[in-house]
């Protein structure tokens, strides 16, 4: 692992680092703010999953989530959202390709050799930030923007004993019928049904994952909540498994990183709370 | 003046707006935040001024300013660094031209025409916001970073009426000497040493302009302090002139928007118990 900076910040440190993945079979970059403290002892983590287009860094530029972290002593954890580079295959749509890893492992020629985020995101990257900051990896949880919603709530649902919370701003909560994602989910696992199911939060729960509860945040003045987001779907489904699902509906409130970053910190407390000793 | 974006953000308004400027003979753009409550009263404003390469974003994307300044019931408003656009004179030489107009009037051509940001911010973009905001001008506050700490810092010493209280992060305090701005001074106020004094706040203290106190912050692993900022210059005038400086050396921290974004609430704390009615 390549430390590519770090910067103290709120008391703590802001650090871009860069790895060599097996998984992806490409270089990936990822951020992570360690609150003071983190070098006596072993601190919790909270993994933010960041939205199409992005990468690691705008979280890590808009996201506001350091000065909360510090205050509350979490590690968290950006990741990018896609495997990035020369012969990764990509594609103009926004939707698909780099920056639209939509955070599953692809099973369809071309894209079954790099695009392999679930893999990474929940098996090579936690290897890599527990041996290499002070995680307390038995306190982990979940988060994540829009595709990054998407992405905590479908991975806590299938590895529940792992974390001990997930919440999620303005989640795409229904990915298979989804006009941003479903072009991706078509191309990365081909037109079997069941392969979409098993990255659907939704439909997860119609097949039987359970999570303990869920924390969602949507504006409702969110020019993509018809047709992209659609959270009453969730709160459907959470009701008919019987998961508590707290879902803020917030007056006024947008897409952007002016929605995130004014709830990051009720996030971020609520996870802390969780993820008591 | 035209609205290029607005979005709600920690309870407030987030906004981006242009304008024609007859000073700067361009279109320049600025972002204002106007926190809750504006609908109903007007409050009091926050300048803060940008340091080189920055336009408005750069700040309104890192410096983190919006919880604290919704918390505070402060306006926030963030200029521009210098005029931008077609027939306007730029430069490759990054600390010149475009993102570097060092909030002085040029006198030398071909920058007099457009470089004149220290009227623009001193006379038409207020007039502007007293206009189209809801802006308590009695009550009026600036800030800065590094080169927009040296604008926060010469503005308020040649208007100690107008501002209650200035403040500055990593700021050159000395620009005539300084590596950073002093090619940029002789190229847009020539070679009249005394044309350089009106813009330097060391300088200016020593020709006898006062303030009624200073808050700086200052990173001790800034990589620019011995040549850019030297902060102990600006101790010394002070000093001298018996004007309060608190100068807090902060550990550990560079010159990032990571270093600012952290004594941001400390700074805006501090303004806003001088800007009480």
């Amino acid at each position: 692992m390549e430390t590519l900076s770090t910067a103290k910040a709120h008391g703590g440190v802001q650090g871009v680092y860069r790895h060599q993945s097996r998984v992806t079979d490409t270089a990936m970059t990822f951020a992570v703010f360690v609150p003071p403290g983190g070098a006596e002892r072993k601190l919790p983590v909270v993994w933010f999953l960041s939205g199409l287009t992005c990468t690691h860094q705008n979280a890590m530029d808009k996201a506001e989530y350091r000065r909360a972290a510090a205050e509350l002593g979490l590690i968290v954890v950006l990741p990018d959202t896609s495997p990035r580079g020369q012969g990764v295959p990509d594609d103009e749509d926004w939707r698909f390709g780099s920056g639209a890893g939509f955070y599953l492992d692809a099973t369809e020629r071309p894209y079954d050799r790099n695009y392999r985020m679930y893999s990474y995101l929940t098996d090579e990257l936690p290897a890599l930030v527990a041996v290499n900051f002070p995680a307390d990896m038995t306190r982990q949880a979940i988060t994540g923007h829009s595709m990054g919603g998407h992405g905590a709530l479908t991975i806590a649902l299938k590895h529940p004993d792992r974390f001990r919370s997930a919440s999620a701003f303005a989640p795409i909560v229904q990915p298979t019928t989804a006009g941003w994602s479903r072009p991706a989910f078509e191309k990365y696992l081909g037109r079997n049904p069941k392969a979409h199911r098993a990255y659907d939060a939704t439909l997860l729960i119609e097949d039987g994952h359970r999570f303990r509860e869920f924390l969602v945040d949507q504006g409702d003045k969110d020019s993509n909540l018809d047709d992209g987001l659609r959270p009453w779907l969730l709160k459907d489904a959470c009701a008919k498994a019987g998961i508590p699902l707290t879902l803020n509906m917030r007056e006024g409130y947008d897409h952007s990183y002016n929605f995130v970053s004014t709830f990051m910190p009720d996030h971020l407390a609520w996870h802390a709370e969780r993820l008591r000793e």
